[in-house]
């Protein structure tokens, strides 16, 4: 009933950009996650931050929960409507406002996408690093705090969103950070709605930092004989101080799963791909040193990708893995997982979850951004076997468990969203319920994408 | 009466580690700020993390302030005990509990100090860049979010703590972040006690991000006709994308203040200390490329120091700046000014300012780790003089005003403690009222470190 006067007052304010229609709630009641289907009430596509204020004062006057939408591309379910409510679809609010080059940052809006930002930034020399698979939505990506291939040089959202404005539960609009590279003034805000999975608020404006473009840039695939090989090289590349701009890993499932989609001839065999940026004799010199480590550990057959198209394609591949497996398998519900664990215990964290996973008899290759510990296994139970879905979610919870024994994380980079509460508990003790007086004092009603992140949310 | 209690309690639980009498009170009730002397009732010192529970646990009781202590160098106040209270001092908890060397990170506790974690770190190949002046603590850096010569490159203790325990004011103990490089579970707890000033708790144990020794280190110092050229040197430096380890800008006041502790020659000029870190090759292209930029803005006189008791005796000259200033000019009271700008505006921020201080007739050197747009002029009015000081407190007042309408932040790394409480609102807005909303969450009676940070804590 609240919901039917607040959604009458938004139609009022937004008019058609107030959708209240079956085939958009429930695109906007999907998700990547194995999770229910669970749509708002209504999808509002706002224009400015202004319109987002006076969306969100609406449903704080009448109870009514705010989520906010970039692509959809969430893994773990951050989108969902489960007590329904006005999903607030950033699709319009998609420009780049201001591109600093002297300062080397852009202000952009929430729904401006990775590769939309990098497209509008190709005649200046700069880039903006961080990269998840999905060309994501800016303000999902911190949301989530979000990374990709390139957080092992140039860190995750975390250290790559300087500033932002967001509109809390009470509709007040607030500007945190500034533009100045570091500050002292007070509690890090920025870093606190980072992350923070829209539970305190809808960020509608960032201030990213950009990267100059490297002078040269190189990329590589090499195998190795056995999983431990591949690690064992990472680790020692890490170790080295090599400032690698990209190393991840792929098991021997997705070579093939590479080599199908794109007509490679990869061996069946786990592999590293690399990149390194710098200067023309500071590429060769990173591509010297981490040769002589790939030699050490058993490695070979290197394949450079050193012109644009071809290192551009390589990384397609890799950033499409998840969606060309699940295409690859249409018969499966896949289940993605997404560890994190200190360097010095990643090879017995993947090697331990790949005999698990070989013992299941489900497939679940193996790839990740294996330079900061992270690693996925894309678990692919039949669809409609429950106990072969029941094998997967046990493979998932043990790599879980595993990573906090190894004091790692249970989310690398995809969040907790619905997902992943389970583990909240497990994986912060005490500090889970600082978050929730946190989420209390800043969103009392709890309007705010409900369900998500903090407990009885 | 309920102090009296409370101590009575204190006493029982830690004995002669529990101090009350005048001169450890007095020496914990000043500060480096112009402000004015506040002793506590007590002075405890723990440790163990179990212990610091206890203590907040009676203070909490009895609603009892609770200030933490590192080194006391903190220039903003932030250890004053305006309301009485029990400072909490960390010299006895001083021990490194880690080296991970295959990790890149050290658990130390919060007394340690970044000089000693250094020394313990000698063998390993690693060390800690984040160098504020003083020797301070690592707790009371990471409480003040400090940073210091190498943050242009490595970054803030925003970027190099991974994790921390804390001790929050109903004395629960938690533990945020992992040993994982990066993480995705819920909100950044550990990016909000680092720079919290210890008003949402005390830390009591860290967990840092360490770096690899450069194979090759060069240091140098070279001169320009002017400030602007200097500036216009380091604007062209940082958008070249060279990765300086280090980039200081210091005035020709501070290059007299440096001739004359030093017994060097510095020309009576602006000029620039920078260091390269890298393999051999590295530094050589990185000093080059540096060479260029210097000469194209007219600098010259480069004096290199390459082995590592100059470099070192350069750096030393460098931290103890604010001290040797301080002895050198005994009869005034220095007032220090921590402005930070974006990198396009450092130039009219810093001429600004020298010409203002220029007019005022009050020495003020300048000096800043201009990398980062971060600044500082020490302001020395004559003491008792309170014409002078009233300038001198305008001029700061000036410099902050300018900061913030260059989109800038009026505390780069000294924080705000008691010193900026009267700007943050001008600065952070909306923002401020947030921050005490999450206060007031974590710490409803405002036992911890009051007066600080946050509007009537």
């Amino acid at each position: 009933m609240a919901h039917e006067v607040a959604i009458a007052a938004l139609q009022t304010l937004l008019g058609a950009r107030l959708n209240t229609g079956e085939s958009d709630r429930a695109l906007h009641g999907r998700s990547e996650a194995l999770l229910q289907d669970m749509a708002p009430d209504a999808v509002a596509y706002p224009e400015s931050t202004d319109e987002v204020a006076a969306i969100v004062r609406v449903c704080a006057a009448h109870g009514v929960p705010v989520i906010g939408w970039g692509t959809g591309t969430s893994l773990e379910g951050h989108a969902l409507a489960p007590r329904g409510g006005v999903t607030v679809d950033f699709s319009r609010m998609n420009k780049v406002l201001r591109i600093g080059a002297e300062d080397m940052m852009a202000v952009v809006q929430p729904g401006v996408t990775r590769e939309g930002l990098n497209n509008e930034l190709r005649a200046t020399g700069l880039f903006f690093p961080v990269d998840p698979g999905a060309n994501a939505s800016l303000g999902g990506m911190a949301s989530t705090r979000a990374s990709g291939t390139t957080a092992v040089r140039y860190g995750t959202m975390r250290a790559n969103v300087l500033a932002l404005e967001a509109v809390l539960a009470d509709a007040t609009v607030i500007r945190t950070g500034s533009a100045a590279p570091k500050s002292s003034t007070g509690y890090d805000l920025t870093g606190l709605f980072v992350g923070a999975e829209g539970t305190l608020g809808l960020i509608t404006e960032l201030t990213l930092r950009l990267q100059g473009q490297p002078e040269a840039i190189s990329a590589a695939t090499c195998a190795f004989p056995d999983m431990g090989a591949a690690v064992a090289a990472v680790t020692a590349t890490i170790q080295s101080g090599i400032p690698m701009a990209r190393i991840e890993f792929l098991d021997a499932g997705f070579a093939a799963i590479f080599n199908d989609q794109a007509g490679l001839d990869l061996p069946l065999q786990p592999h590293l791909m690399v990149e390194f940026h710098g200067s023309d004799a500071g590429v060769q010199a990173q591509a010297e040193a981490f040769g002589e480590i790939v030699a050490d550990a058993g490695g070979a057959g290197f394949r450079w990708a050193t012109r644009p198209q071809e290192r551009n394609a390589l990384w397609k591949l890799r950033h499409n893995a998840y969606y060309t497996a699940r295409a690859l398998y249409p018969d499966t519900d896949p289940l993605t997982t997404d560890v994190c664990v200190p360097i010095s215990r990643l090879a017995e964290a993947v090697e331990e979850s790949a005999a698990d996973i070989a013992d299941s008899g489900i497939p679940g290759p193996i790839l990740g951004h294996v330079g900061d510990g992270n690693f996925h296994a894309l678990l692919m139970p039949r669809k409609g076997d429950a106990e072969e879905l029941r094998r997967a979610k046990a493979l998932a919870g043990a790599m879980a468990e595993r990573a906090l024994r190894l004091g790692g994380t249970v989310s690398g980079e995809h969040g907790i969203g619905m997902g992943k509460l389970g583990y909240m508990e497990t994986e912060h003790g005490a500090g889970w319920e600082v978050m929730g007086r946190i989420k209390r004092a800043l969103d009392p009603a709890g309007i705010m994408n409900p369900g998500k992140l903090v407990r009885g949310n």
